[in-house]
């Protein structure tokens, strides 16, 4: 079985019940994720052997966490511990016109702190062909950039294939320290994903003036994004765009685009009724992954990506806890949402 | 007050709260159903005598379903208590492209292992006019079979009418199974009630090309299966077919169709956000049948059907919890669902 | 820092969870809520100085009322504790085609027995520059008629702004006593609100053929509606009437139009996707009338009027709990509901 | 099988969750309860015929109400329907030193308001054996009043036993109307449950100087108790005297003394941790009536009642949910509470 | 880190929320356990290594289970899937006087009908020291049984200590049947656990008049059922009894004793207020397995398995969820639940 | 009315529902709560003026606390907003002979960063005539050490009376330092209030070989820890000592001592049942400030105290929600915990 590796930082996710705003709640709905723990739990459903590296506290709540993770058939057992807490996120869920609002309390979390000389890569990338990372870590503080660093570096050297997620964090680090400090990371990198956003905010790369609030895509532009990160970076071998319509927040159109030896392939296009929101983005990079590290041709595991993060959607919680058979037979066209019975 | 009398299995229905998956949650919501005891409630709920007959075991869940059928109305004094358990049915609901997954436990159920010899139809039938089951009493196995005929047989000899849901359930049996029981059984039938799919499986009719799960459909295709259905059974005088358009787990077209002395009617057609799919299909039936014994013509009772339906989608649990005003006011067309008050 | 007064009934509000129907549920969701108290609730949100007077029985019930009052910013020093009891309104929530439901159990409260006398009103008008009320409280009875009569009337006579939401009930009075009562409260009113129904039951203007459940609207309409107003009430300054598309329990359209100086202005319109639908009527004038206390134009405080309460759709209870900022935000154009992180 | 028909008022129950204060709550349990529903739903689950009498206002609270009982076997049939509303108790659970806390929002409620002519006491007790009402039902007010005497009256005529638990409530009447109205009433009963301040508050007759808060019980107090009411009301054959120890809210002492043909009887004593004290009462009138009407002597009765009465201390709402096999094997004395498995 | 096997079935429990009666609850809280089951959790807290064998069904809800194990710490990987479904016991807690009830719905289950060749026992037994199995597994049916006496034949050539809990279940099996079956199967035991009722129910032993209801309990009685089963099976070089003291179902005494090398040994005793009493046995048998395999003398052993299971008396759902430093700072002496902070 | 301020941290408590371990819980109950915001709210909810100073971040969360304080009635318009975040502590309750776990995650907290200038204690104290702090708050760290000296002096200087609880919190400093930064800032203090373990950590005051886990008490001890602050700290008028006996975590004996004038008096002891522990010494603190604000003696503002403080462990979360009524009910002799109906 083919294993992956993912590094980041695990939450603590808090979430009001509902659509309660965080004034009506007296209760929160306590699970956790992150990025790449998201990830790491996608290729673990899909049978893949995941292992998550991170650090955390040495408390009941990270025990948690681990525990949780451990159930999920997640490779726990490169976690260091120690350092002062787990990150918290609370989410208010939102709905139609009212969007979600997310409050960090992530800062002096342990993985933010650790020293980049915790972690043994070479070690922890033992057996695995595929190292992932999102754009989070590194925003973490410079600890965790070098970290990453020295991972991607490891990885590459290994003979790992290494994707990462750009994901652009505005209440973490600026535009300008972001630019910086992933230019010289996105170099060890194969796959990159993102959205026009995080090309934009991150390489100050734009896409034009497609307007995302107001439901309109333009393909032209997403290929010109893919192109131009390309030619940033020639390491890139695949470049993958998720294009997002979010018409409000109950509801998103969702297709995405991968771009590979200067051909764009564009998904299927889904019609989403929204249950949660949050970790649709890991869900696409979870399924992305699974599909090449399965074999797929790159049509094939983009449209098994999208479809994977498509049923995201409608999963409570930053995990997206589908099996490849319901996978498949979305992409294989079947969206009707018929019992099962 | 004119009386019918149902005849079939009622579960313990098992379900996750919200939209969790089952490995998410960590409690389920515990009420009670079945085909031919929704009926019955739907019945009772419009004012007329409904009789629930089935087995049960003699313990505190399966006290459970009786009283809250007592508290529906659902006269439950021809209920057997006996056999070794109550069916169980663990139900998952589906969101957008999710779809909702059944897990049945419902094998060696009182009423499956229950004697034909148990029931004693006639005092059972005692003042009725109407006989409802559902294709899924037989498919519980040849004890619940033979019944089932007993009771049809002994239906027709007093005088009632029967009614019959066609209802086919792949986990309970093959077409070929369904097909050699149903064709001896539905000779006692009078108005026969299926969706394309049951025509297909248990009777091998097809109705042509027509992609269900594509939104799109064909009004002369299912005049088509009504007609053949009459063909092959002389004895329908009625045949009622439901038109269920799977746009996602949250969104359905719902319509239906009656064909009766070589004339179809087609219903209004409702666009409906889904709260609970579960037991729409024995709403229908459940308010054909009130339509027809309360004197209705064939499109007012096709019409109060398809609403009664309607609203049933937005109600959680098996039962269709409507009042006959609630249904009229839909079905004159008021669909606006203004604040009553 | 302005200052807004209402006056009115608030009640406990008993909603089952879910779309629970009342013979399903063994729970309420228990908060409060009420027309003029909503609309204070929203002033204080939006940072005004917002007092409701009200008279509530001495039991912790009502202390409860008081106390959430309190914690959202509202003056609650005005309210006269005495009389009987709370008023209480059960709710049970619609969805798609099944209409929401109101039980109410309001007879006998404190505020429809407390004497017209019992209110202070120059002391309560003391700093304040805007009074709101709206058609529900002189129909709770005579005495509370006689109440609203004297408090606009004195509000006047200090050089308040005076505003009134029509709001028809026909539980509470009927079309004639309306017609009656409201005829002279009217007089001293300088803003008045309303939808096309209220001012029908009301004042018996037509808006002619419009069939509101139909989805259609027509503005010609609601100018014709706005200018019979201001006709019969030439002490009206402005008149402002929502526009709702009743398309299902789930989904409405929302618009509204401002109508003075001779000018109809019509806002932008939302297609939501509905939480929780009571108290939409009362956060739209609560953002009517803080936009005018903020000293925007007719066409600004329309705008945010309407998105303040589309926003409200969102929320569950009676109560807007949104921001300045949010509403600006939405009526700025961004109805995307992209995560705010 | 025996018939008891008992008439009084039931109430919407509303209870704050865990041991909640009434400002804490954002929910209320709602389960339905009052004196003489409570007994009816004792004898129904012991498996006598128990009618219920009662008016109720044409809501879907109430209708909630009457299906709860008809789920649970007691007789609706003769509920009027009719009045403004149903009366409402809010309950606040107390725990250790503590009190539990009730606020009374019945005032108005159509039991009370109901015509002492709306009942048909001939039909009501035609096939009945025994009658039961509590000195609640006519502290309702004087229509309540009369129409108990009317009862009580009718059922001496046609010959049924008629038994009163004295029940005083301060909210309701003062000790001097209670002894007016209860004065003439007791005159038709053979059968008198009451406790001690009961007694002292309805008939002046006091038991001396026992003080009940501290833990400390004296039977020959009880006994003059006894004495002095069968001296007032020569009529009763027998009278039944509950003796509660409140240690706290969480742990109570029970026991109880029945006193006929000269003869007091003390039952066996429990040492009861309090799941729910509200009804404890009305279970034991319950368990007496029953016992006498399944022909025990009163030793045995008395002990059934008093085992009945323990078991409800651990069931939450009103209701008295045991079985006779239940009660018997407490009073037969197994009070070890080991998992039946 | 030393390994221990248990081998038996694990069901879905669902339970009723507070102190709830089957008929009142529309909810069950859903976990998992079983005797054998809850030894390995124990245990893996403990921080050894353990397996958990047994067969289960192929669908979501055998799924969970598993996954909850895994999470758990817990070896799931010899876990056979097959058969048609997982036991499953429907739990009603008890309180005070009333006992908690268990339904059982576990016939037909996967490991009662697995075929007792379906283990290979040499390759599950690699790398382990013990194997412990209760008397519930061979009651399971004659598979079942086959299968136990096979695998503890197993352990034995291997050189596994081998323990039983003797755990009579009088639903699943008749005395006579047990003490059949158990007779052969004892021979392969080193340490036999029980309480004084499954001694007498499986082999006749008795202890004489001890009311195990009256909350006395009688040291010289203990000693001699230990004495007699150590005459009876000679092989045993252990045997450890738990006296419980059933006060009520809130309150128990709770100790133990250990007989090896004719010599008793008490424990400490413990008055637990119990939060859930369910899989308490089970916990005692954990905390003295684990204190044998960490080389604790017997003395130490028994209470290290004494206040492991007090604590797990505080704990809901079957699983002992403590830690090692948890059960030795009670064992220790600290029994003031003083808030660590 | 009299005006008492207090100073020190508030933070969001998450508690696992019921008595689940951190790792069973997929929810928290959200409430808020510390030392002297717990104070501060006790005094509220005793009709006095109450303010809390603290420094809270600009957040969602934060607000929601502020939100609470204010309905409960305190003032919250001298907290300063600022930092990066809220403390927070996870809660998990224990029982019987398992311990309450509080896992702290507090550091970073603004109020532990603010700066000691931020505060301007001459505005803050005009018009109080209380000041109330905690040995959490110099605990917090060097800056908040700071504003806690610079509060007290200001307070002395401008006449107010100054109390202190000790509350020795081991996780957030070493005896050492507690010692060091205590002993200057207590030279300002009036009213000393702490347990036997405070005293010994903080001022190695030992009363010698008491066992507080054993159940016994002597009041010597505490009559002799009293003296030797006085001893030590001259300025101490009144020096009160809380006497926990730690039965279980499920009961605790609960007394008090006050010393002053060379005079010790001792309160009446309660025997708790416990609801919520955490805040119960808050809450004794709370009822002496205010029974010495109120005028009373020393007996019977000690009394007060205890009876508050026991009422506060019956209920859930940090504030102690009480009145005067009912505190002054219980203090007067009242614990049966009958129902007030």
């Amino acid at each position: 079985m083919k294993k992956c590796v993912t590094f980041g930082e695990i939450m603590l996710r808090l979430a009001t019940p509902g659509y309660q705003r965080f004034e009506q709640s007296n209760s929160f709905e306590a699970t956790f994720g992150g990025g790449e723990a998201n990830v790491a739990v996608s290729l673990a459903n899909f049978g893949l052997d995941a292992a998550f590296v991170t650090t955390l506290p040495a408390n009941d709540i990270a025990d948690s966490a681990i525990k949780e993770l451990l159930g999920l058939g997640v490779d726990t057992s490169f976690i260091n511990r120690g350092g002062e807490r787990i990150g918290i996120y609370f989410l208010e869920a939102g709905a139609s016109q009212r969007a979600s609002k997310v409050v960090y309390d992530r800062a002096h979390s342990s993985v933010s702190t650790a020293d980049a000389t915790s972690y043994d890569w070479k070690k922890i990338f033992e057996g695995a062909s595929w190292f992932h990372w999102t754009g989070i870590t590194p925003a973490l503080g410079d600890k965790a950039a070098e970290a990453t660093l020295e991972a991607a570096k490891t990885a590459k050297e290994m003979g790992l294939t290494v994707s990462c997620d750009l994901n652009f964090r505005k209440k973490l680090w600026t535009p300008e320290k972001a630019n910086e400090v992933m230019s010289e990371l996105v170099k060890y990198v194969d796959v990159c994903i993102g959205n026009e956003e995080d090309a934009e905010k991150v390489f100050g790369i734009k896409a034009g003036t497609t307007d995302v609030t107001s439901g309109h895509l333009d393909h032209e532009h997403y290929i010109s994004v893919a192109r131009k990160l390309i030619e940033k970076f020639p390491n890139l071998k695949k470049v993958s765009i998720t294009l997002r319509e979010s018409i409000s927040a109950s509801r998103n159109g969702w297709a995405a685009m991968i771009y590979a030896d200067d051909m764009p392939t564009f998904s299927r296009k889904y019609d989403i009724t929204i249950v949660d929101r949050v970790g649709g983005g890991d869900s696409f990079a979870g399924g992305l992954i699974y599909g090449m590290m399965a074999g797929k041709n790159d049509e094939d595991a983009l449209n098994y990506a999208v479809a994977a993060s498509c049923l995201k959607h409608t999963i409570s919680g930053d995990y997206n806890r589908v099996s490849v058979e319901e996978v498949e037979r979305l992409a294989g066209g079947d969206a009707s949402g018929r019992v099962q019975r």
